[in-house]
């Protein structure tokens, strides 16, 4: 299985699937077709199993895919049938409202550590960990074999602080700040730009208040 | 133009295209080839020409992109030469990050007002703004004719808040809650799943693993 020869868009499409197929097993579903999957994300049925495709053969002829087997599967392939202990750097409010975030619960990512160099944040309890200094970051992820860290630092802090954890064995970085991480071979990154978002939605609000004109 | 025969992934990356190109901006550079703009966000120069020519006609033959032309372009395309008040419902620590994130800064969204049901929030002032009782909304949203909201409440609370929303004649939000909100016609909806975020870094360090194993 070649992870890089997959489009972003697939991937970013499995967790959508994953998402409603963890709906339907709690409405008691036990089957789906690639036809209504598809239908409740507004997206082809061809699309779906284009997706699904790239992965192996998962439906079953003229009973579709099994709910629990393919949310099995689907979390194998998004690495999510382990736990992940991620780190959150940077303990003001992003990094606060992250560590009490209630959406990580049973996605299988569990935060064991925040960090930062504030003294009055240190020592402090949040959502169940507590604050640490900089200084223990190192020793931290090697304890717990951390490959995935959260990045809500000020953007000037960023770049730093990222390479510091690509150093110290954290592969995959999730980064808040406003900011673009040079890439770095060996680390995963990915920006939340939140003025992004908010850019898209102003783009659709634009073209509705076209159309009602 | 027919917004909506865009594809969304066309969309987003205006957004990237118009981040770099402030980018040269800021370091005085006046002219930009697709290929230029392309190679700096991984992108290949006829994804960059047919991503703009959705739009118009913007390179000149020989010179490339006019830097300061096209970011003013792609502004008035995203909606962002104007500028959007935007509110904030909820003053949870998500609510308050978001209140004092500096990214919204020069990108054309203003936040005018927070608000929360919580009589212990109300009254304070965040980043500029004072928390309001959540039975101002209406007036609000009115007076400052308000279009786009962030959404920063529990999930349970997300999909009624959304609907007041839209019936105060909000037409886009953007929701941290993680729940899907039902769809409405008259307004664009888009979500920040964090989990969805960190299982798509998970699926990416399972890629690197795998390679360097």
């Amino acid at each position: 299985m070649k992870f890089d020869s997959i489009p972003n868009p697939a991937v970013r499409r499995l967790s959508l699937y994953l998402r409603q197929l963890e709906i339907y097993s709690q409405l008691g579903q036990h089957a789906v077709s690639s036809r209504t999957l598809g239908q409740s994300l507004n997206i082809t049925d061809a699309q779906v199993r284009k997706d699904l495709g790239y992965f192996g053969q998962f439906g079953h002829p003229g009973v579709g895919y099994n709910v629990e087997e393919l949310i099995a599967q689907l979390r194998t392939i998004l690495g999510t049938d382990k736990v992940w202990n991620v780190v959150v750097i940077g303990a003001g409010n992003l990094g606060r409202a992250l560590l009490q975030y209630k959406g990580f619960v049973n996605k299988g990512f569990r935060l064991v550590a925040a960090f930062d160099d504030d003294p009055k944040k240190v020592g402090q309890p949040i959502g169940g960990v507590i604050v640490r200094p900089m200084s223990n970051i190192e020793a931290v992820v090697d304890e717990f074999a951390v490959k995935l860290a959260i990045l809500a630092v000020p953007a000037e802090a960023a770049p730093e602080v990222c390479a510091r954890l690509a150093q110290a064995g954290v592969m995959g970085v999730l980064n808040f700040a406003p900011v673009a991480l040079p890439p770095r071979p060996g680390m995963a990154q990915s920006s939340v730009d939140l003025a992004v978002q908010l850019e898209q939605l102003s783009f659709q609000v634009n073209a509705l208040l076209t159309e009602g004109a």
